[in-house]
């Protein structure tokens, strides 16, 4: 396999981010071809084994639909444990790979009335098929997002932001002041949460794994706005809720599972709920039957693909991209680690998402407009 | 340590029930006698060495105080835990235990208006020390029911009976023809659960415990109304849901925790709850994250003392006990099986119920005007 390094960008580098990504660069790139590139499978397996790389004939464009012309999209775990036949959502097969991503409209048919040439989209749907280079779409399937976007921004903001912003408003009525308590903290979720939190003025204390070079990741973190940073052997230990340097957490945010979820969930207050989005040690979480009863603690799960199924074209979803797009476009947001590469050396992005298990939190972005 | 055996009562018998516990017995035993027989504690301990059996002088009656004769108290294993020390809810020392029972007004301080000589009474608190023969109580710590309730069923009804209403209707929105599963059904909350969803139409599973005597308990329960009884392998392996014989359960009661819990939590339907309430097998709740994301279900757990707390006094406090005290009156409800022993005998009582370990099911009800 030849591995193209493109680009690495850290997200406390800001500037660097958009200045390497500007707008006129797609902004100039419509495309009248009518052949598309793209990754297909036709059947359920390893990634690297079932997705094919080829050229294949765009269909003619219906009246209720728009043609969109992909730019970035990132690879989520779920879209690699999507090809493996391993999530819930199973698209029919064969097929396109990719469930977010940005686009630009290059040609609307003739009965769409709310899409124009030139306008950024976002899928608005599970599995629409985003790592291909031109697609055509109904269009209600497709989410317009403010133009002045960045791009990558944009290609990640459906996921990752959205997980972060829906857990931090709808399991507990929080307040100026209130902890939140998250595991995976430097996770691209975990990152987001730490800067919705300064944004709304919740603290924050996030656990991650020991590792090398702790300090630095410590003052990445707190960087982007962490109140605290501990590693699992420090929040088993800390008194930073008994000494009332902090406000007991009302909220447990769980990506890990297994035995750092139970010491997580230890911290919280009485009545306290934890909310799980996933589960990277492969444990289940323990959850002890007193803290049920006695400390009144709720376990619940998140799930963003079955929230957007739910609330597809609600005022709630618009304004929950349009106020994201506005803190990304503000520079409040910054875009989590990440590294761009061509569509067709989509290998790299799979086998290091694959590989990196969330340790890294580099997030890989395929760039549709490289190749 | 000598064991009276005094009197075995099954709830399928109810006529018996009734009819072997006459009111009139009580209503005609008033005492002027100004000492009390009681059980203390002077410290926490485990209660066959701490408990001291004696006599004691009753204080003098303030104006806003009521005087109640104890008829009869059960044992609970909260009792046991909180004699220990090691349950949450902890009286002050030295502590007259039991935290349940049935009294009997025999005078009343001048100052008192809503309760007057003969009203039967509940403790309206926690730790209010039921286990002696009479006590001057403030009258808001008492709760009157009805005077013809039956005095086995007044005085088991406050905790069992009212957890079991509570978790019917507090975590789900439960309507006629749904599916609730749970686990330890032969318990005293489990057999309630039985005929309370048999009231309100509502379908039961109830996973027990394999054993020789299973058929006979199986056909005692579903004498009691349960729909299905299963033992854990039984359950584990059933078809009973998506054969459609039965709705999907949405709301699961677990008092077992462990393997046991795991199993009944996969029957629940997508969204469903689990609500726990006991950890007989002192295992915790496991919970895989898939079940959190995917499944949406939601662990919580109910503390009776806890609800308590916060609705003494309350309206729905009060029509919980009035509803439950008219289903005993009409014989909807019958008392789960049990055993008075005067409360001499108290040793026979707490060391059956530490070692039946919910086993047996016998609830053990110590009786105070028999010693």
């Amino acid at each position: 396999m030849v591995v193209q390094i493109v680009k690495v960008m850290f997200p406390l580098s800001r500037l660097h981010v958009t200045k390497s990504f500007p707008l006129m660069r797609f902004m100039s790139s419509l495309s009248s071809d009518s052949s598309v590139r793209s990754l297909l499978y036709k059947e359920y397996g390893e990634p690297v084994e079932v997705l094919q790389f080829g050229d294949s004939a765009l269909g003619k464009l219906e009246g209720n639909q728009v043609l969109v012309k992909w730019l970035l999209s990132p690879v989520n775990p779920a879209d690699i444990n999507t090809i493996q036949g391993k999530y819930p959502s199973k698209p029919p097969l064969p097929a396109v790979p990719g469930n977010e991503g940005v686009g630009e409209v290059v040609a609307v048919g003739t009965n769409v009335q709310n899409f124009s040439i030139g306008d950024r989209v976002l899928p608005n749907g599970n599995n629409l098929g985003t790592w291909r280079t031109k697609g055509n779409y109904k269009a209600e399937d497709l989410l317009k997002v403010p133009s002045d976007i960045d791009p990558l921004a944009a290609s990640v903001l459906k996921v990752n932001p959205c997980t972060a912003y829906r857990m931090l408003r709808d399991f507990v009525q929080l307040k100026p002041g209130d902890t939140v308590i998250q595991n995976g903290g430097n996770s691209a979720v975990g990152q987001i949460v730490i800067q919705l939190c300064r944004i709304w003025d919740y603290k924050t204390v996030s656990v991650v794994r020991d590792r090398p070079d702790i300090l630095k990741l410590k003052e990445q973190l707190k960087e982007l706005g962490a109140n605290e940073v501990l590693t699992e052997d420090e929040a088993r230990k800390t008194d930073l809720f008994k000494s009332k340097k902090l406000a007991v957490p009302k909220l447990a945010l769980n990506c890990v599972s297994g035995q750092n979820a139970l010491e997580v969930s230890r911290q919280l207050a009485n009545g306290g709920v934890m909310v799980t989005y996933g589960g990277m040690s492969r444990e289940p979480v323990t959850v002890p039957t007193a803290s049920l009863i006695f400390k009144d603690l709720t376990f619940k799960g998140f799930w963003m693909s079955a929230w957007y199924k739910k609330h597809y074209g609600s005022k709630e979803q618009i304004d929950m991209i349009n106020e994201i797009a506005q803190l990304f476009k503000e520079k409040k947001l910054v875009v989590p680690p990440h590294k761009l590469v061509p569509l067709n050396n989509y290998r790299e992005a799979i086998v290091n998402t694959l590989n990196a298990g969330g340790k890294t939190g580099l997030k890989y972005i395929l760039d549709m407009t490289n190749v």
